[in-house]
């Protein structure tokens, strides 16, 4: 399975209203949405919100109501450094909880922002220096 | 915060050496990697994996460490219905859990299944008509 493309993440969500409230406070735009399911078009990826219960029902599987802490990120780059500042605030004013106040980044040469949705799901706001190969590539990646 | 460039979805891991080992399996490109990091280019993202604990020091919160279900997906698109059918034995050779074989979706028009990971995080994988809109902006949104 050679690179595929797999760029829909889709969180299950406990209060799909709360949580689209927040997403939608972002101002994120919305390509598709239903009465229990909601889509955001992002560059490079989608995020969709749709209930928890319903989503591991698909699946087969159990739902995790558990949400005690962080178990993934999903990065979002920014150009500059000045960039993870301004939009810390704009998360912030959308109600969203900054874990970790931007800073100098501890594992490359950059600036980074921790914040959590209200369900405890957890984005890095993150800008490197061009020369960072993961970053290099999720642009490649992205249209 | 309009259509941020989100495509880096970083995993937490319990155990880093198994989880890595699976992906491997699955012939995913690393574009980077180092003791206790590991990124997989794919197309539209990069899905990158890292101790839990170590993101979650990072994020200046706390790990989750339990791995009790279904709390999200990574969707995989692929080109044919034949293809879902195809890569899920490939997952089913590389070591990964099928949730549910493939079968015609429930939500919309197309064929879907789902498997986890050793540490239960979950992908769909995923085929739709062509007038899907969430495919097509997923598509659009990869180079």
């Amino acid at each position: 399975m050679a690179a595929p493309l797999a760029n829909i993440f889709t969180l299950g969500a406990l209060d799909l209203t709360r949580l689209r409230t927040f997403y939608d406070r972002l101002g994120w735009p919305v390509i598709f949405s239903d009465e229990d399911f909601v889509a955001y078009g992002l560059r490079g990826a989608i995020v969709c919100l749709f209930p928890v219960d319903k989503l591991a029902a698909d699946g087969r599987t159990q739902p995790e109501q558990t949400r005690s802490g962080m178990r993934f990120t999903i990065g979002i780059l920014v150009d500059s450094a000045q960039e993870v500042d301004a939009v810390a605030e704009q998360v912030r004013a959308a109600g969203g909880r900054i874990t970790k106040e931007p800073v100098n980044a501890e594992f490359f040469e950059g600036r980074s922002c921790y914040f959590a949705d209200p369900e405890d799901n957890y984005f890095e706001i993150v800008w490197a220096t061009p020369d960072n190969p993961v970053l290099v590539a999720a642009r490649r990646a992205a249209t």
